[in-house]
């Protein structure tokens, strides 16, 4: 490492295979994982691996996808401002044509907009290729805020984001309105492998998950959330695949939902807010490159192709390791001796949460 | 890269120094942010250069530290919920005692309950030197869930994490009870210089912290938080000090403020949530272990001492960068020039946020 | 009052007259509040007489308005509850006349859904002319149900009420998505008043407005909100005119913004989840029937203008309680001595909040 | 009526008897319920009839009880703001001595404190004997709050109130820190009771519980709540027996839990923040007094047991509401053919949530 300029290199593994199926892609692939909490990587791949013993392993649904951008503008009274909502919401197709022009990769796809005293937070929706977005949405966006200025009386600069995007804050917006890939992930592990590879029961793991996961965090306060730990298997995901990781704080806002079926488990993730690309920022890098390439996700596809991918691969990754470390919660101590092993020896479990 | 064992390498600079006082350290330093967001850099930078401009430079509070692990454990009915949180309470003393046996840098500083139908979920406070302290809490938290298991009647083992805690979650518990270090940190930026170098006016910046970080956050359902971007320098910064970097969902809910003190820009970053540690997982990798050195935080101190002065480091760290983009941010169309001029050359501004 | 049947007989008072304007109504009107907290009467009043000091008096802009209801059904898996909501969003003219048949009133105005695991939650919004709307929504929601349950394939019954309506409860989707009137109110209070009447400057409201309202209530936790006392005068002025009062729940989560225009006070309320009806239950009390005949809001005009005009004049007089008591709380000790004043005479100011 | 004075006469029944028993009274008593909404009295009748069914009734236990007020105060920085912090928990002795000169029944009994930039907000809790302690808690906060601008240095005025108190308004911090009575009821529903009363099963309900009101309201962007429409239930016995009805915002978030027991149900109830009183504002009407006479809490008893025993059947009749609609909706069509009955007849089930 010279003075300034250097790599801060976190530790990377490769897990699985994955088993996965559903509306976007059907593979078998191990995944990248670059953490300095090397529990995480035996925990998802122990999940990995059960999703190896079922018939269609993780069954995932992507089921929305767009990445947006809030401008604030200033009116001069509530009803300028209600005047100008009119106005945008009759000249979409005009708006759609400055968005064309910026990229031709972007499409606005929606509007949104919401008025407090004089201030109008308008809410840009775009479809954004293969990228992640950000910065094509705040291109577009800064074009449309321009037309907007120009074309629509009475309103004035306030912001190119006005928060109410939102990007990198956990809120409820990004999960009712859409930003990013919203993937529903799903498994079916027989009664036989509950028992055998993860120790425990399905009826406990669905007590679990709803005393944990969903009155926990209700009682800690928690927003639109309701899992044990996704922040952890995706910011190591999103490290390994050149992700700008921040956006963890939005994308681990997601729900498990386990149920005991006679004996087998339903294990689910709803992950609404998964923000991937294969293109943009990062992705150039050699081992990037290398490691999307290695998950298929580098191939000649249609535009968008590719990172919906990602997306669903990521969003099985997050039922991978969510699913170990709710299993190992449900035996007492079978976590703490977990990590007290693997302080030796890369062991079986999980990782905290 | 072989096959399995790889890193992935997160482009790292440093970047300041940073001009920091307070009741912690008084410093110039140079902070290393790993990211594969180039623009973080000349922000961040911008800020830092700002800061040393001023008399006593970033103001850093330390106000609180604390480790926590809630367990979650099930009684007969309500009524045995009860009596059992009346016993913990009473017991303090003792189950101080189990922790310390745990680890000798493990104090007990405080236990808060909360009961829903027949579930108690106990959130355990301690101290954990120099540590983050995930491992230290969760080990006590195990030993003290036995012994309450064992001596108080008519409770049963729920989980080693009840999601009260709150572990990598958005959540409102964390701010009000605390967890990890909470540290303030202010800047007063003199006229000229808000002038001169952030090319604005106190006033605008005070007026766009309202509408964007206050409202706009509102608006979108935040929790507990208002800024613009603080996810960002977090993340770059626990990527370049070994800390587990899935800390900053939660450790990036805090909030702006801004004053407009006769021309004078009053700036202030407050973060009750900040997890880091100069010991422990991630610690020992070599570029770490320099650059944890070249902070100042493994010099030989009180237990406690270097972790609280990486904290107030990564607090004024974030103060610089969210100063840096919410001065671009109220002038049209200068983050998009910024971006678009860093494509070619890291230039001078920010991020997206 | 004999032993079952009785009356609970709340102190009712009209205060004002308002002076209002806007997109709705121009009017001055008195207005009734039911209460047992007598400080707020002469507080809404103390508004009142501010509003009348104003050239244009409270400026209501009525932006949005529909009634709600979400119900759940249950797929047999995720891919299964995606093709549902694709054929849900084709079939909406065929939903509509499905509405259209439980009442000549109701209309569907748009459908919004979201899916977690294999659980769809499907939100109808309606416009439903004068009537609030709960049991309209709720027929026309039960007809939709039965729909689409006999021609999609693979959802069965779950719920009526998904919770993602939402009824009575503070989240975060009504506010974003719409539910009720969502009113802006806005007050330009001159200098000379400010100081004369309201005994403060608009600089202090201003800055107590952000310390109080907007970072008081963040810090607590509060979801979509920023206000003192919305719930007082709502409540009051619900009980008065036949409303399900348990509507204030949501009906107080709203924004305070107070800006100092040079001297002047700009002061705005806005109330995004306002549910009002002026006919349907209790409408029909005599007393009730007084009261909206008095408020102008039974007189012949199209369906949905007499309950447009009550959410405005309900929105207005929120801005009368609210701003009565910031200014007061700019003041140590007024707030205080009015409540003591009060227990003997009828005074000038404020309820708690 | 005449032009100014009058009263709002709204609707009110007895229901029940209720059967309790648990910490703070074992009884069986009717309960008056005051609401436009009629389908609301034979929902909880229902419940009623119910508890009597079961050996020991609705358990209630009283875990906590404390109101609170939190001012708010400037430092110069926020350096000072901690220091002030520090002072002021050293002082609590004195503090408290100042808070029992305000009145006999107040009494300090917890500090918490939190510091935005340099803003402080510091949280007095106190227990109020008999009454809900609105008034009595400012007036000892007027008072603190004096006592710390004379002695602690730096320090000025805020607000009487910072919104960290946190009245009627949904936050998290009451339900955290505590505010108002915390009760928790449960009830043991045998199986042929839910059989033949409630037509429906346990599993029905815990699994409707667990979709409606955990997820459902987790996706709507709800904050420390789960439940169908315990808003309903507290409006209609807050407007009965005199309280400050608007206490509803926050007293209606609370977790309904529900568990399939071998066929039984058990059903249970928290509300973490119940305020209520016996004395004090709107408890001297004559209706007033004569319903918290026949409910018992007119009695000779230590100051606090009324309130006590008030706050334990206001939440037993939350859980006979919760109950019964919860049990309606698990049967496609019931709710609403039970509200088309009700226009005519008063029948028995339910009312909306």
């Amino acid at each position: 490492m010279n003075d300034l300029h250097g790599v801060a290199g976190v530790p990377m593994r490769w897990v699985g295979p994955l088993k996965i199926s559903g509306n976007v892609a059907t593979t078998e692939t191990e995944v990248p994982l670059a953490t300095y909490e090397s529990p995480l990587w035996p925990s998802v791949g122990r999940g990995a691996k059960i999703s190896r013993q079922t018939e269609r392993g993780i069954v995932a649904t992507l089921v929305d996808e767009r990445m947006t951008r809030s401008v604030l503008v200033e009116a001069e009274d509530a009803q300028t401002a209600y005047a100008a909502t009119r106005r945008i919401d009759a000249q979409f197709d005009d708006l759609n044509k400055v968005v064309r022009a910026c990229s031709g990769f972007a499409e606005l796809v929606g509007i949104r907009h919401e008025i407090a005293a004089n201030l109008l937070f308008i809410r840009f929706e775009f479809t954004t290729g293969d990228a992640s977005g950000h910065n094509m949405a705040t291109l577009a966006a800064d074009a449309l805020l321009g037309h907007i200025l120009e074309n629509i009386p009475g309103v004035s600069y306030g912001s190119i984001s006005g928060n109410y995007c939102t990007d990198k804050k956990a809120t409820a917006v990004n999960g009712i309105l859409g930003r990013g890939k919203n993937v529903v992930t799903e498994l079916l592990v027989p009664r036989s492998v509950v028992t055998e590879m993860l120790h425990t029961t399905a009826a406990k793991i669905a007590e679990l998950n709803l005393r944990k996961n969903l009155i926990g965090t209700l009682l800690a306060g928690g927003i639109r959330s309701a899992n044990s730990h996704y922040a952890n298997m995706l910011l190591a995901f999103y490290l390994a695949t050149g992700q700008d990781a921040a956006n963890i704080v939005e994308g681990s806002q997601g729900v498990t939902v386990a149920e005991d079926r006679d004996g087998d488990l339903y294990f689910s993730c709803t992950l609404p807010n998964l923000i991937v690309g294969t293109v943009g920022n990062g992705k150039d890098l050699d081992f990037v490159e290398a490691n999307l390439t290695r998950l298929g996700c580098r191939a000649e596809r249609e535009p968008g192709e590719n990172a919906r991918r990602l997306a669903v691969i990521a969003a099985a990754t997050v039922l991978c390791g969510e699913l170990s470390t709710m299993a190992a919660l449900t035996n007492p101590g079978e976590l703490m001796r977990a990590h007290i092993h693997l302080e030796r020896k890369q062991g079986e479990y999980s990782s905290n949460g």
